[in-house]
């Protein structure tokens, strides 16, 4: 099944912690391209409507254990990948995706999933023709999402980590290993890194340019023209 | 994780499809060790509270496609394997299963999944000590489905196969193919056949000699002594 005949069209992702900024640096790729007239879909991690209740509901009542996490997003993942990735690169489209299959290699990894059979369960996906990855101190991503939220969410925190017993104590914990789990992943995965603590122009001058090089020259020029 | 130190416990699974009789048996055989002051925990298939309404859901709206189908039920497995069948083992019991993930190997390999990425996706989990396939014929297991039942199901006829407008038609196809993945995996998995065209008694008799092979000798005088 699904073997990976991606013809047209070209698969960019982003990767990076909360608060890494890879979300706004997306959005506004996601912008451009559609101004030159690029057709571009955007997905993003955990939001399938079939299985977002399920996962939201496990959560609740705290139900989850590491392996059935992993499932039910490799699920919600799934999901969306046939439904929407693989037809929409088939039919020739830019498919932008916040977050891909090497958030599931860091956070179930972390979570005590085992490297080789996560990276097995998500067999089925394509690599990326780019992938970003947002590197930024955990110090930095903590101020960014703590500023703006009152309150951690369980898992978010990854309290069911038993790291501390204090939400915030434990989200430091929690996405410091997964920045380790994404740091090692850079080279072998191939990631282009962005500093993410630098100017949002800044980044997106630099996410710009590394499109363009991998754009097909049709669109290249037309994305220039603008 | 789920390093497998299984301890005491022993665990017997039947596999076959619907209408094989494996449903009666291994009831049969909880009854019995139950009887003989055994330590029984008994576990279905595509039961687990928290899937079960996902799945039927997706089910229902006919949204699923071959990889969610079997990452749900993974999902399923994973739970009552992590919170049952696992801890019931290490604490000494013995755990009875109806369908195993071998029900998973046969299935979504017919639905069009990797032979090799479902074994992948259930690698966590431990083989049996006993694995009871009841082996019969199509048209026998058939008339046996058919003949309790007014309607078929959608997925249960596999009519998401497209092998045919006839739910019943599509139903002995698609029951056939499962049994072909049952029996390529005969040897390689260890099953013990039993002959499902037999008496119910005769088989009983067969399934409780090679479970009182397998126990340790202890319950084993004990399950005797009834």
């Amino acid at each position: 099944m699904m073997k990976s005949t991606k013809a047209e069209g070209k698969l960019i992702i982003v990767e990076g912690v909360d608060g890494s900024g890879k979300s706004t640096q997306i959005r506004l790729l996601e912008k451009w391209l559609r101004y030159a007239g690029v057709p571009v879909f955007f997905t993003e991690w955990n939001s399938s409507e079939q299985v977002k209740e399920i996962i939201s509901k496990g959560k609740k009542r705290n139900l989850l254990t590491p392996t059935t996490f992993s499932l039910l997003h490799a699920t919600d993942f799934a999901a969306r990948y046939e439904r929407n990735i693989l037809p929409l690169l088939r039919a020739g489209y830019v498919v932008l995706a916040d977050r891909y299959i090497y958030t599931a290699f860091a956070r179930d990894v972390v979570r005590g999933c085992s490297p080789e059979w996560v990276r097995h369960v998500y067999g089925f996906a394509v690599k990326p023709d780019l992938a970003f990855y947002f590197r930024v101190p955990v110090e930095i991503s903590f101020d960014r999402i703590v500023k703006n939220r009152p309150k951690l969410k369980y898992y978010e925190a990854g309290m069911d980590l038993n790291l501390s017993n204090d939400p915030y104590e434990s989200y430091r914990i929690f996405q410091g290993r997964i920045v380790e789990q994404y740091e090692s992943m850079v080279e072998k995965e191939g990631f282009t890194v962005i500093d993410g603590t630098v100017d949002i122009e800044e980044q997106q001058k630099h996410v710009r340019q590394k499109v363009m090089e991998m754009l097909p020259r049709q669109r290249n020029q037309r994305a220039v023209a603008k």
